[in-house]
């Protein structure tokens, strides 16, 4: 049956700049809820625009963690809306898993995921889709050697969030992974590539040169992952490999790295 | 049987910068024979930088028709090659009807089919294949405005060449309708629509922004076809339409013109 509208939340509420903060802003217009995106400042103005033009009101944090927590706790009390966690709801993380159902549906054959982390959502459901599924595929998370929590936190085996605002033209991951994916990622995903910022920017504009794919520097974490050296050592047994490509989310009028953007030095030899 | 190395022609030379140069490159060097691709001074650097990674030598003309031809005599007789038109050839107009048949396929209740033209040899080889298998589907040209040779032709019933080079963002389709494409689109064309610049660039980056797909303006001449008030006196029987996107060859150090790009007028009430 359907919610009444005595079962709805007064009004919800995340921070996300990117696809979550879309999503939800869609979902709750069509269920008719008020919806709050706190969002940094520094975001891309296209995200801010789009979340907008799916009828949610926007609300403005500092970049750090605190700030943004702070704001999202204050407009939760000021609405009696309920939070949405962006990567540490479960039902978010159960959600990003239909991916993994599509990939290994769509693509049978498939050896290895490869998945932008940032807060975790996505890469611990889809390992959790895959782990159960089909457990010989591998998953693994590509990271920006900027914002690297999640690295570190495999390295050294305990959560060890990112000790500050992280700098990275992949502003989709500036994330630190949270109590909720942590488990599951040190558990299920096999292993963390990270990359540097002339590694994904090369890589973003390989796919959009290439692939004429409009995908966002977050997305090119991935590519950029697989392009890498430290992926040489990869198994040779993992051949088909699928890289999540989330979101496509660019500022067209602000692309000027692409005139910057070089071909790093250990990609002279890809044929592209 | 393959061909031997005797039946082979001693080159290949054709002008153009988009895809048929690109492929004339391709396949060249696949079949182990030199290409000359005639391109004018002032094609997009991407354009001229993947003819020569397909292998191919760029020889250099003027903007003018005359020029163009004027410089690819000369190399064919420098050369002792044969032309390969990029659009009058009648093999490469029926190679792209091959797009029609696969949108037939694929898209049994399509409508209408929406083709950007320049030489006219996609739109001829797309109107015979659809006129000889689905008669009842409708084939339409779209045209900046900027360069209307074909619409102009259509209009006073003979062809009628660009008078001079035209100046247009989509520099794909500068070329205008020759002797061999001429009476195929007269007979076989339902209707020709004209678009401005400023709604090319607005299609253009509207398919960016919302399909991710990163096509050049000559493809977003078809979109704008589309959305532009003329369109909207088509039959309301044509409801699913087709828009051959072609090519992608985007200049991505260049795209200065995307700050520009107001939305036109006749779009506001539009929802992207």
């Amino acid at each position: 049956m359907p919610a009444t509208s005595e079962q709805k939340p007064k009004a919800v509420v995340t921070h996300s700049s990117g696809n979550h903060g879309q999503a939800l802003a869609y979902t709750a217009k069509l269920e008719g809820i008020p919806a709050y995106i706190v969002v940094p400042q520094t975001a891309p103005n296209c995200k801010k625009l789009a979340i907008q033009a799916y009828g949610a009101s926007i609300v403005y944090s500092e970049q750090s963690d605190e700030s943004r927590e702070n704001v999202t706790r204050r407009i939760m009390e000021e609405t009696e809306g309920i939070m949405i966690h962006p990567n540490q709801e479960p039902a978010v993380i159960a959600g990003q898993g239909t991916i993994a159902m599509e990939v290994l549906n769509q693509v049978p054959l498939v050896d290895a995921l490869v998945v932008p982390v940032g807060g975790g959502g996505m890469v611990a459901g889809i390992a959790i889709t895959v782990k159960a599924l089909r457990p010989s595929v591998k998953v693994y998370a590509a990271e920006p050697l900027n914002a690297d929590d999640c690295y570190q936190s495999k390295l050294k085996g305990e959560l060890t969030p990112n000790p500050y605002p992280p700098e990275t033209i992949a502003d989709g991951v500036k994330s630190s992974i949270g109590s909720n994916t942590w488990p599951i990622i040190r558990d299920l995903v096999d292993d963390v590539f990270t990359v540097t910022e002339d590694e994904i920017k090369y890589a973003t504009q390989l796919v959009w040169e290439r692939m004429k794919l409009l995908i966002e520097p977050t997305a090119g974490v991935g590519v950029a992952a697989v392009l890498s050296q430290h992926f040489q050592t990869v198994s040779p047994e993992v051949k088909n490999v699928c890289i999540v490509l989330s979101g496509g989310n660019v500022d067209l009028t602000s692309i000027t790295w692409v005139k910057q953007a070089e071909r790093p030095a250990p990609y002279q030899s890809v044929c592209v």
